[in-house]
């Protein structure tokens, strides 16, 4: 496995991680030669294999499959994915931003708590809250509507890069390239879509080296059949969000329907379950240490190929304001929840996103500072111009690329604190981003379809409305004013030159004739805005979406009037974006060729939501001089971190059950107890959410959820030290299905039989 | 070393410790069969040999030197410690509160940087701080005046347990049981002081089972030769107290002197180093997991026989009302000194002892708990009441003697709240406590010598007096008046009946006839108690210490007229203990020879400021699930920490060291660093505090100043999961003092001159 580190990531284990006190937990560690006891020396040998690298399903062949044998594969890579024919993989779906796995021949479907979040979040009133109580389905019939959940089935894929890039005329400028593109890509998804219930997407690879079609079938009818409650689906809550040891069972249980002919539907009581071609077999055989595991799954976005710029920037400029914003907008939310408990519930997922958000934020800034990422990506450029610069051709073909990309980087900085605050403004005030929505979906619709900005098609039009019509549930119109309020002081402190004119005249003061972003001002107008729009009221959203934009124009409604009067900015500011897409796809991909060339096997595309797998290893690690997390955690270590108070406050069954040690059958025999969550080091990100976890068989034994605080910058940089993932173990999964739920009836579907030799199955 | 455990012990492991995920920490443990890799059950054969035990040196002759030898001694035992001949241990010495080591032939000592605390703070002044700056002497002219700092040699024991409790007449009292052994005990003490310079201690072993005569030469002139800032002595301050990972240097370099006849003396410019019989090789090998090293030095208590009325009392009163009372006493010291930044100086030492108490105290109520310690009394006594009955004889002996114990210290909780007030107010109103010891003191001056109160006889005289002068450098009058408002409003809250009458008067209402003990009242009186005293003032301290009883009543000190009023309670205070001490010298005896002959060689003594040895493991432990504490931290993990606010910043030398890997000759080889602190399952408690680690060779390797925060309840029941000290490395006092101060002749003083191979010296 030596052979696969690429140079830098060798480098990385010598320059941070191993410095402090790391690999001294073990005892008697007699039998391996090259490690001595409570030895600290930086030894790549003493590493578990590299788990690094997220692996196209495509490109599986190319993979080292005795390697991968000798490390505990026990079957064929081909039975994981053949291109054209499939494999075991197909049970992995995708959820919006998340992954999820069929378990049963029924449509059983396993994904992670804060996953199904929402769904359990609009199935729960103040008389039946399953945020607090979880749920189980007795019998199907009592499953649950997922109020807009829906998975992805991945089908096939076909490289397209010909037919998106063919035929481009010379000389055109960044917005026409990246225009040209968008509309070969929208063509070749329509052609795609003509198919029913499919749903498709060109998957830009490497940044638009390649253009990937990836074709999958949509189930739209997908219910809740058990949850366990937040107070263990979401166990150490912010405390321990992003940390190890945990104790998180973050699990829901989904199954998805079609209709009567097997197709594909939105909700209906008389659908029936859906029978996948594949789903994995749940193992109650578990994991140990240095065990091999596979991560399935569509990470969204890795930044592993940055230049020092990127780097910087991320460092200095965008993580810090990310931080700096979030913060203030927690303190908002929060606030307001404590004067007005009415807004507690409905905001409470978006408080949720941005503690996660500002926990990644700060762990990014600690990571990349302590990973000396900026001094790495110098000598990693450094490497790459020797390498460049020792052949003539490849001097010639590639050797500008890099300063042409930073030249361009350096130059499209200028705006980026405004840029950054229309982004959020539209999410942060949501009344403000239907608004937009409906705006621009009724300006756009006067286009032919194909020449709509992507997200605006015909085919778009389902989500739209939906997004319009569910948003009902976690929209607080106090809480959104004062959000937006929070935004428009930002907004204001802009130079201004930056600031936005429909927000600059709404504010302007009659008499000094210059805006006024004053706390008193900003209140009154946000207070008039609000109160002059219904677009707080779900029918009334659905009919404007409906309307023209001469009807749109005529209206009286404040914030509909404030979006139109945005959209000129708004819409320079979507152009703004793809200019800087189209100059992008126009520079990185030549960098992203010489960097292929140069890494040959060791190179990986970044993650970009097409269908990924990750071989890794069971393993700890340290995060600190001193102290090495054991990979494992357990029921009784759930129990020692309970207080009784939230966000350490188990239900009071699964207290007295693990007291009295009702382990049922899925005790770990070394352990002695039910293990909760594991550690590996898959290379994970976000979109990895609720992604299955294979044991060498192919057998499902945990669902990723989270990474450790300390691989948050691993996005930037795979680190064999540092980059460790967080599972829930299936095993605390069926323990809750079993020993607490009683759920035998899922049991059984999921044919989840056979107990470890010696103890009875409960 | 199984046969060894106390059955009870054993259980231990079983009960609390390895339930969480706790050896998975580590990798490639292929040698020990008995071990999986992450293989967790609690098997007691997985952990390191225990370090249970804190041996008298006078027991060495008992204890299996072959197993020791197995273990990595590496010199015989009668090398150590031969009663009437001496060994290396005579180079351990005690110092107040602490111990210490000579560490070459002319005096050098070495301690803790918290043990030389006053004698550093009352070196500073604002021009010159020694506590932010650190010292070095350059030159043996300017080490610096101790300023009270002593050494206590142990010279020799004996048994004296006929001489104190022979004779005793039938039908004493308890009262007078415990003044019949306090005279034999002093009459004891006076004979063996006649030798000139020599402090004498009879000490209570088993609780009054066996008398001991500790006999001691006391060096008087002992003074400050180096010391690091306290930003590194102290390094991580109250955030790191107690835990692991650890990276104080916690160290500070003295020297005795004595005339030159080469008799103690007091402070003299004159004076010369003092010759030591013995002092430790020091060396710069160090130690890793899994080695021997052994503990020297002189405990002062543990509670390891006790009943499970005592530990309900700990668990359930005691502590919870100490955490109360010293967080309390916490905030008036730190309001005071942020509003009169006068007071921080004086105050600091006890903010930190009180802050001490404080962690203490809840790691006691947390420990105890965690440990199920009363469950665990409740097991032992069930096993002892089977052992005693299972041999009539034993049950004749010794059958009542637990219950005749337990039904005493029911009957004995009466006014528990009050005496435990009273306890502290003498030591937090300093200047209360000034005018108890003065007005005490000419009452007992009145008797006869050998009639007087423990403490208050001739041989006390310089030190009761040396006390009250030395006090003006930790006194801050405002701070001390707080201080005794505090305890006035809780001594106001107890019931009338246990509220002590010169408070009532002092604070009697005329109108209501009742006394009022609300702010307002209480600020007036200690106001005018401050203003009317002149007991803040040295001189003044020193006078009324000279006069007589018949002076003091006729004073219009305040403070003196308080104590003086307060006399009558204060002294039946001081009755009730010795009542209780007596009743305690009669009833705990027989139950601990019970113990002693049920237990057979794995008896050991409680910890009672007789001379001490533990035989322990340099090893990791888990703090809880997932984690595993590596036993090693480095300069590397000092780094880590430092955020250059307080308590994490190191001067900028030692930053410049680390990050240049000036590492000098004190790496440790497989860590590629130098070592700061570490891990052993030492049996220690306090008064360990300086006391030298040495290795299997007897050359000193760390010096103990600590324990981890899950082991402060071990001081009721030592557990091989969980009991770990934390020592300063020698390698990181040495680097300190080589790389950082230059001071080569301290090296060279200390012969410290080779260098582990591979690693040129400095």
């Amino acid at each position: 496995m030596r052979a696969r580190f690429p140079r830098a990531f060798v480098m990385v284990v010598f320059f941070l991680l191993c410095a402090p006190g790391c690999r001294s937990g073990q005892k008697h560690a007699g039998g391996h030669e090259k490690v001595k006891p409570s030895t600290c020396r930086p030894e790549v040998e003493a590493l578990p294999p590299s788990g690094e690298g997220q692996w196209p399903w495509t490109s599986l062949d190319q993979m080292d499959e005795r390697e991968l044998f000798a490390r505990g594969l026990k079957l064929r890579l081909s039975e994981i994915w053949t291109p054209g024919q499939g494999g075991i993989a197909r049970a992995a779906v995708g959820m919006k931003g998340c992954s999820a796995s069929f378990v049963s021949p029924d449509g059983l479907l396993i994904t992670n708590h804060h996953c199904a979040y929402r769904a359990i979040q609009r199935n729960s009133s103040d008389e039946r809250n399953l945020i607090e109580d979880g749920f189980l389905a007795s019998s199907r019939q009592d499953e649950l509507d997922g109020h807009g959940l829906r998975v992805l089935l991945f089908r096939q894929h076909s490289d397209v890069t010909q037919e998106v890039l063919g035929g481009m005329a010379d000389g055109l400028s960044d917005l026409e390239r990246i225009e040209h593109i968008e509309k070969r890509e929208k063509e070749i998804v329509k052609k795609c879509e003509a198919k029913p219930d499919t749903r498709c997407l060109v998957s830009r690879e490497n940044h638009g080296l390649r253009f990937v079609l990836l074709e999958k079938l949509e189930l739209r009818d997908v219910r809740l059949v058990a949850a366990p409650p937040e107070s263990l689906g979401s166990y150490g809550g912010e405390v321990d969000n992003w940390r190890w040891p945990r104790h998180s069972m973050d699990f829901a249980v989904l199954r998805a329907y079609v209709d009567g002919d097997g197709k594909p539907a939105g909700y209906d009581p008389s659908n029936v379950p859906f029978h996948p071609e594949e789903h994995f077999q749940v193992s109650v055989d578990g994991v140990s240490q240095d065990d091999l595991v596979m991560v399935l799954g569509t990470p969204y976005h890795t930044d592993r190929y940055k230049t020092t710029h990127d780097v910087r920037q991320a460092l200095e400029w965008y993580y810090p304001l990310r931080s700096d914003l979030f913060s203030e907008w927690i303190r908002v939310l929060e606030k307001t929840c404590e004067e007005i408990p009415d807004s507690c519930l409905p905001t409470a997922s978006r408080v949720r996103g941005l503690n996660n958000g500002l926990t990644n934020a700060r762990g990014m800034i600690a990571g990349l500072e302590r990973a000396k990422l900026v001094q790495r990506k110098q000598d990693q450029l450094q490497e790459w111009i020797e390498w460049v610069e020792a052949d003539p051709a490849r001097n010639k073909r590639w050797r500008s690329s890099h300063d042409d990309l930073v030249e361009y980087l350096e130059q499209s900085r200028s705006g980026r604190d405004r840029d950054f605050l229309v982004k959020y403004v539209l999410i942060g005030s949501q009344v403000l981003g239907f608004a937009r929505t409906i705006t621009k979906w009724a300006a756009e619709r006067q286009k032919p379809d194909e020449e709509r900005e992507p997200g605006y098609q015909e085919r778009d039009r389902e989500d739209l409305l939906s997004d319009l019509k569910q948003a009902q549930r976690s929209l607080h119109i106090e809480a959104d004013r004062r959000v937006l309020a929070l935004f428009l002081a930002r907004l204001g402190r802009l130079p201004p030159s930056e600031r936005l004119q429909a927000f600059d005249s709404a504010l302007m003061d009659p008499l000094t004739l210059a805006p006024d972003y004053g706390a008193a001002g900003i209140d009154l107008y946000v207070t008039a805005l609000y109160t002059g729009t219904t677009l707080g009221d779900e029918a009334s959203r659905e009919k404007l979406f409906n309307s023209t934009l001469d009807e749109l124009k005529a209206s009286t409604d404040t914030m509909v009037l404030l979006a139109l009067a945005l959209a000129p900015e708004l819409d320079a500011w979507d152009e703004r974006k793809k200019e800087r897409a189209g100059a992008l796809s126009r520079l990185r991909p030549p960098y992203l060729e010489s960097l292929i060339e140069m890494r040959g096997a060791r190179f990986y595309p970044d993650a970009n939501a097409s269908p990924r797998i990750s071989f890794a290893t069971v393993a700890g690690y340290s995060p600190r001089d001193g102290v090495w997390h054991t990979p494992i955690s357990t029921l009784g270590g759930l129990l020692e971190k309970a207080t009784g108070k939230e966000p350490f406050d188990p239900p009071g069954a699964v207290v007295e059950a693990i007291k009295a040690g009702r382990h049922g059958a899925y005790a770990d025999e070394a352990l002695g107890d039910v293990p909760v969550c594991f550690l590996s080091n898959a290379d994970t990100t976000g979109g990895n959410s609720g992604s299955p976890v294979l044991d060498g068989h192919g057998r499902l034994v945990g669902l990723n959820f989270d990474r450790v605080y300390e691989n948050i910058a691993g996005d930037y940089g795979y680190n064999p030290e540092l980059s460790r993932n967080v599972m829930v173990d299936v095993r605390s999964v069926l323990w809750y299905l079993d020993v607490i739920l009683g759920a035998q009836h899922l049991l059984e579907e999921m044919s989840v039989t056979h107990a470890p030799a010696g103890e009875a199955h409960h």
